[in-house]
């Protein structure tokens, strides 16, 4: 805790309020995304909207700006690292806010809401050219803003990287190419030898809402929920929210004819909240401070994909699981353990990003990556999307969608201007298999963890070496200082080689 | 909607903002009450207290009291009653919160938070003494209290009257003794007639939650219960809540062993609701100001009495309900609709307000009064409560609490210092009844518009007098303008009079 009236000691109560103020949107968006009548909508449009521009007010007042200023005065030859590091994060942030015209945040803000209207109908009708000219203003803002916010950037930065820095600070097209080219010669292969010996698509399988709902409290009970911390509900999409340093919320969906469905987004939600909960929040020095924050959402979604994916989907797993789902059932329409395994990994190509499995989840993210920075800086026409999108397509995956609704107009990142975001989600899968490959470095086979039911084991793990990291370091600094080695994409290739090697039985 | 660039407009946006804070603070609250988990609470504390220092500033600051005088001066004989009338409500608050030293108010809150938590932990031990200090200390805040705010009263109030003034606007003490006098006669008659023919209490009926639930959810649908604006959840205790203006919360809980307790609950809950509901808001000249106001803590009552005792507890009602309850259980515990009828009025005095039936809840609203008129305005030692308590329980309702805790320690109203706020609930029932025998009167018997599932005729009749007054008229006018008569005991004391007669069957 910093002396009492000093610089840093008030900037840390702004700080708080501040946090206060942005866990109270947690709550109202949990709120209407769980339980808000329909008609309640417009009116909670206007309390977050009020919310939202009491943060930016507090995040790029004067009092706000002088305040920052007056701690760096205070940094002497004793700081700590770490109050250097909350500092040099908050300066950033506060230079970024500047060096934007209100008015143009402003039309970006407007163009974001009718973009996504637009694209609903359009998506819904199936109509690529009613939604082209929404997405050409907003590529055309998204640059403006580039170029404005490249005032502000450390080191010097494509528009596409500098609106990227959000979600993954410090990241480069360079890194992502050397990353996603592996993933782009390998995968296809990988995909091919699952389809030479693929089986038939199994029937649906009803599992009582009940039922599941309760095999998913037994499995957040198994590892580690705490219900005087933490609150399960229910909503169409499935979420993860953190309202307060102790209050941790995340939601499922049931969804019909897939019995494993709200199973397995509990394991990637919990995976979520878990991080959240790990990071570091008991010293009153970090909670309301950058490094009390997730780094990136890379890091955030390899931790959900590590507990959905790595655990979840493990054969081990599906051993132990395996029983208890045929006595919820009453049946065992899986034929064995094998087969409710094979369920669990149902690696098959299709046209849908949200809905892929391990193995050609990241080339859905590689196209978009690729089609970003060719809308963006390589003045690809807008009209030209839909083609390239289905070549493209075609040569990753080797499907082509027979409507632009299931191929280009699936996503809403793009129709809410989002540029930047996709990548994170493929370093999630990366992210995840290099730390578990140290893990299992250090401590032995993961799957025999899990046969032993000591997933808590992987949790102790994490929370000594990931969780508590905060924003300390970015990705990649993360990925270097846990495993040792540079971020690569070979544990990946090689789990996966590996998972479609065992599934061949 | 007045004038553009008006004083007038100018505070419509305003209060416009104050409602949005104030009902960002329900959302919160009604979260806090169904789902957020225990550990969250030291934080959604500081949410709130943030909100609720936000709302004091802006109904207390510079810039609204001028918006105010400026409305005021613009205020011409083209006036509208409506507008002055809002303004005059406006400016007696504004006139109230500039009479009180903020000391005060601090030391206040600080005894209230204090006063809580000793009295949960006295009423726990049944130690009166280790909470008379806390009660003590409150009494000479709030009698400090109505010092202050005696300046901003139109017409002179004694101390008690004051206090009582948020919860129901205009009373006093010689009105309220007026009315609980025939109450105080009266009803201990009727308690004396019920027990010569009291039956043995009945054998604790198991009906499962799910079922509840079911029974609850139909009884709502029944009574127009929209899920596109209205949401209900579970809580330890029911209340109703507004978290904007077309989204409405109910809560219930289910009591082991009480099979009609949720579904009472749900009905009491509801008639809050739909006040709120009928109230006026879809003229925007009306939503943020007093007027779209419910008008006193005694109507609201009023209004989910009428729906809980009047409606629910009816003969006619039991008759409807009473094959759908069998149904259910899959057996008839009460031997028929008369029994069921029966079991929905328990009219058996008892120790617990909370718990009372219809006959003996006013009885405990005027212990209360009594009393607090003599500790505030009457010098009564707080060392005495306990034994003035006892003894006057023992005159009124012919039972004397064996200790405390089940006696002058029950309530949290006194530990909070809310003096003023109990005989709001007996004015619900009195209320209640009169605006009853008005609707029959005009429109022929309740009991036969409920036996032909009419109900929602009823909730038209109140939607078209009562819910859209507003605070236009206080309670008593309200009941005046409805009625065509001042607000009497008689229509309640003639109504329990015939119900104790039928229950003799």
């Amino acid at each position: 805790m910093p002396a009492e009236g000093s610089a840093f000691a008030q900037l840390h109560q702004h700080l708080h309020q501040t946090r206060l103020l942005g866990s109270i949107s947690s709550a109202l968006y949990y709120d209407q995304n769980t339980v808000m009548p329909a008609a309640g909508a417009a009116w909670r449009g206007e309390q977050l909207a009020l919310l939202a521009g009491q943060l930016h007010e507090r995040q790029s007042n004067a009092a706000y700006t002088e305040l920052v200023a007056a701690a760096e005065a205070e940094l002497d030859a004793e700081a700590s690292p770490e109050q250097r590091r909350n500092l040099q994060l908050l300066r950033l942030e506060l230079e970024r806010q500047r060096c934007l015209d209100p008015a143009l945040v402003s039309a970006l803000a407007k163009a974001q809401s009718r973009g996504n209207a637009i694209w609903q109908d359009a998506r819904a009708r199936n109509d690529f050219s009613a939604f082209a000219p929404a997405l050409q203003e907003l590529i055309a803002l998204r640059r403006q803003q580039a170029s404005q916010l490249a005032a502000a950037e450390p080191v010097p930065r494509s528009p596409w990287e500098i609106l990227a820095q959000p979600f993954e600070p410090d990241i480069s097209k360079t890194r992502l190419e050397e990353l996603f080219t592996p993933l782009k010669a390998e995968l296809p292969v990988l995909l091919e030898q699952v389809r030479a010996t693929s089986t038939p698509q199994p029937a649906a399988i009803d599992l009582p809402e009940a039922l599941q709902e309760q095999l998913c409290s037994e499995l957040l009970d198994s590892w580690g929920y705490d219900p005087a911390r933490c609150q399960r509900s229910r909503s169409a999409h499935p979420f993860s929210c953190t309202v307060g340093p102790q209050d941790y919320r995340i939601t499922t969906r049931v969804v019909p004819g897939q019995p494993l469905s709200a199973f397995l987004a509990t394991a990637h939600e919990w995976g979520h909240s878990l991080y959240e909960q790990g990071l570091p929040r008991t010293d009153d020095h970090y909670f309301p401070w950058p490094l009390g924050e997730a780094t990136s959402m890379g890091v955030h979604e390899s931790q959900s994909l590590f507990w959905e994916c790595r655990v979840a989907r493990s054969r081990a797993f599906a051993e132990r699981w395996h029983p208890r789902f045929c006595s919820a059932l009453g049946s065992d329409p899986w034929a064995g353990a094998f087969g409710f395994w094979r369920a669990l990994n149902p690696l098959r190509p299709g046209l849908i990003r949200v809905e892929a499995d391990e193995l050609s989840y990241c080339l859905h993210i590689v196209l978009r990556f690729e089609l970003e920075l060719a809308l963006m800086e390589q003045d690809m026409p807008v009209e030209d999307l839909p083609h390239q999108w289905n070549q493209r397509m075609g040569e990753l995956l080797g499907i082509q969608p027979q409507t632009d609704s299931e191929g280009c107009l699936q996503d809403i990142h793009w129709a809410e201007g989002l540029m930047g975001y996709f990548p994170s989600y493929a370093l999630g899968h990366l992210i995840s298999a290099q730390i578990s490959e140290t893990f299992e470095i250090e401590n032995g086979s993961i799957q025999a963890l899990i046969s032993a039911g000591d997933e808590i084991k992987l949790q102790a793990w994490l929370g000594k070496t990931v969780w508590p990291l905060g924003r300390s370091v970015n990705a990649e600094e993360l990925v270097e200082k846990v495993s040792g080695c540079p971020l690569s994409a070979q544990p990946f290739l090689t789990y996966l080689a590996a998972k479609v090697d065992q599934r061949a039985g």
